[in-house]
């Protein structure tokens, strides 16, 4: 069942914003026997995306209350939040009173959401660049086009995600994931001042390393540093933790820190 | 009278790919006695951004169909077009078979579309910058963040527009308008190959301009050639062309070659 402004409903107003400008939000992620994995989280993730768009985001028990009720068969789904400035006439200009429209969805489970150790994950590099814009860096916004474009670079089913580089040759992330790489026991991954999306698990990753003393070093990463990497993982909030197997040519076997850290995620996710 | 994919509705699927990633183009154009203006190369504009973001455009006669269908109380007004990539499953990847969505809406005429040669307009600069991504530049396409972000920078109702820069200092065009300057009898208005919009309007002033002998400069602009024009001007299919009177503290009066070009774009109008 999808809500819209916690109606029942399949439909959004062709003035909404989200849909005039991409003026608005989005999240995705886990439901499980009825419950929104990492739920806080994800809130706060929203609450922070639509402040940093100055939207003003609902409040987390209008979502609570939305997803009380969905019905007993999407206890176990992707749920999907979009929340857009609201409707407006036609113009950039943000009109005074503008009241936030909230879209929730629901979604099959995809096959990937079930990471075994095993199975490792063949990627690619994309030619579709980021675009650099620290005003959006971190936020997950819809102006989702650059995604969009390098995700058609390739039909190959069995290609899990594509790396997307920044024009001036920086690592940014995967399409629809954020990266990291193992080396020397370090944890690496990209800084996402300047441009990719600040996700949920990427910012969990961090966490737990910390918790767990893994030493980490977020900054400028290179083509080079991801083809020389012990372990290459990809994570975000419906696939949880990917391990790489194979980047076009470049060989892995999924390594200790990368399961490891997939146990602590799904042990942060069951808290 | 709005229509949605040639029936009458004011709203879409939330599955909509224009909504979940801004995946599609848009046109605002007039519409004058029933005529929409210049609507050949309005169209021949909306298809060929389609084509850069390998859309599926429906036919100018299908538009048309669109335009028949609209009551006589729309025979002036703005016209809005909206071409989405269709409808889709969660994620980027593009479905086989996806069939574009179409959106015709009419709005009202806004006060500035009959810009008279004495009201020159005050404008401003703008913080916000335009990213660069050479696969997008010139698309008028939905994501549009980076506008609204840069449109909400002032609430002044007598500021016309803001000026847009890239980070590295290159001024590319008004929020919601394309920038000409003149110096010396020579036009000069900002390449659009790395960022923002090649507009129908700014490409008519060339296309006049040439057939004018008014010889013509497109290239990097800077904030101080800006400054140091002898006329500046801001076009658009809705505004038609705007004289600007005052760039912050900076001062024009409307010049001979932007009232010239005008009265040219008017001519071609009723053509």
């Amino acid at each position: 069942m999808n809500l819209i402004n916690g109606v029942p409903g399949d439909t959004i107003g062709i003035n909404d914003r989200g849909l005039l400008y991409g003026d608005g939000v989005f999240r995705t992620l886990l439901r499980r026997s009825g419950v929104p994995l990492l739920w806080d989280r994800q809130y706060a993730k929203l609450a922070s995306d639509c402040s940093a768009l100055r939207i003003e985001c609902p409040s987390q028990s209008v979502f609570e209350r939305d997803f009380d009720l969905l019905p007993a068969s999407d206890a176990d789904c992707v749920i999907k939040l979009i929340v857009t400035r609201g409707d407006g006439p036609r113009g950039y200009v943000v009109p005074a009173n503008t009241r936030a429209n909230r879209v929730v969805t629901c979604g099959p489970l995809p096959a990937h959401a079930h990471p075994s150790a095993g199975s490792a994950a063949r990627i690619r590099w994309c030619n579709t660049s980021l675009s650099v814009q620290p005003a959006l860096a971190g936020v997950k916004h819809l102006n989702r086009l650059e995604n969009v474009l390098a995700r058609s670079e390739w039909h190959d089913p069995t290609i899990f995600d594509g790396l997307m580089l920044t024009a001036g040759g920086e690592v940014i992330s995967g399409t629809m994931s954020n990266l990291f790489l193992v080396r020397n026991g370090q944890l690496n991954t990209p800084a996402i001042d300047r441009c990719g999306v600040d996700g949920v698990m990427r910012k969990l990753v961090l966490e737990l390393a910390a918790a767990h003393q893994v030493p980490v070093i977020i900054g400028t990463v290179r083509r080079q540093d991801v083809q020389t990497a012990d372990e290459i993982f990809l994570v975000n909030s419906v696939i949880t933790l990917v391990a790489v197997g194979a980047l076009e040519t470049t060989k892995w076997t999924p390594g200790p820190l990368s399961t490891q850290i997939q146990r602590w995620i799904v042990d942060a996710q069951s808290h």
